[in-house]
């Protein structure tokens, strides 16, 4: 039904289409030229897995997004906001959010150097640690998850071409 | 210096730490469990995939994050939202102010269903169409770059394992 509607009209016709959109939740999408490509895939792919740690992080009452700031901040005490952003994959303006979040709910400390008032360094709190302690449990069942999808012997090989993809891209 | 900093402290020694951070930007940065984790590795790679698609989509004066939108549109004429949102894995929430824009830029129309007064069917105007076009050309160049960075070999293989991933956590 759906190709075969005007190329650039929307004909609706009446006790049709939207009711069998959602009586047929398989109904046949034309992906065109996303279907193969890379870019779309991985988006896919992250969009699921993120979902995936959302939906157990999330018994925990926190945002998937903010577990790998928290992290790089735990295991660098003393980082400074550029050197997060960089680790992170993320810019400023994006960090600069996550940040006020994570002080504002006392997981993280953040304190400007004396001898440059632009620059904070961050540390967790024991509130801090303590969540990040619990999330990387969570994060441990997620990725083993991923892994069983995955499979031992493709495992190595996708995770250096993802690597290969962060790095060369940047 | 940093790892010998206090655990739960941020011990700040003047004209020291900020100044070297930023002069040394490759200073070494404990990833801990991230460094080997699937799904680390895989928003880093799309983070970075994304960010190169934004620099050259932006010049045509575009957020990348419409393009498979607008892709899945301009194939599926007619598609309503709840289809367009399963289709490109994103929820309701999200994908409703992104059609919002897309409709107030003239490149979508949107049209009530007469039947369902809560159902919308979307289509590419002329307008949407013909920078679907432009932007498919930009899409095709950067898929090539990443072609490029995973070679032919293990693209096969690399793509299986994305859309297995993106079934499987559904």
């Amino acid at each position: 039904m759906r190709r075969a509607t005007a190329k650039r009209g929307i004909r609706l016709r009446k006790g049709n289409g939207p009711a069998r959109a959602r009586e047929n939740p398989a109904e046949k999408i034309d992906y065109g030229p996303l279907q193969d490509w890379i870019g779309f895939n991985l988006r896919m792919a992250q969009d699921a897995s993120f979902q995936a740690f959302s939906r157990q992080s999330k018994e925990i009452g926190f945002k998937p997004g903010r577990f790998a700031a928290l992290t790089l901040i735990g295991r660098n005490p003393g980082i400074c906001q550029t050197a997060l952003s960089r680790a992170n994959g993320r810019d400023k303006s994006t960090l600069t959010p996550l940040l006020n979040d994570l002080v504002r709910r006392r997981l993280v400390r953040r304190a400007r150097t004396e001898n440059d008032r632009r620059t904070y360094r961050l540390a967790l709190t024991a509130t801090g640690e303590q969540l990040l302690s619990q999330l990387t449990a969570c994060a441990r069942a997620h990725e083993r998850k991923l892994d069983a999808v995955i499979g031992p012997r493709e495992r190595i090989r996708f995770l250096r071409i993802l690597r290969r993809l962060a790095a060369a891209l940047e």
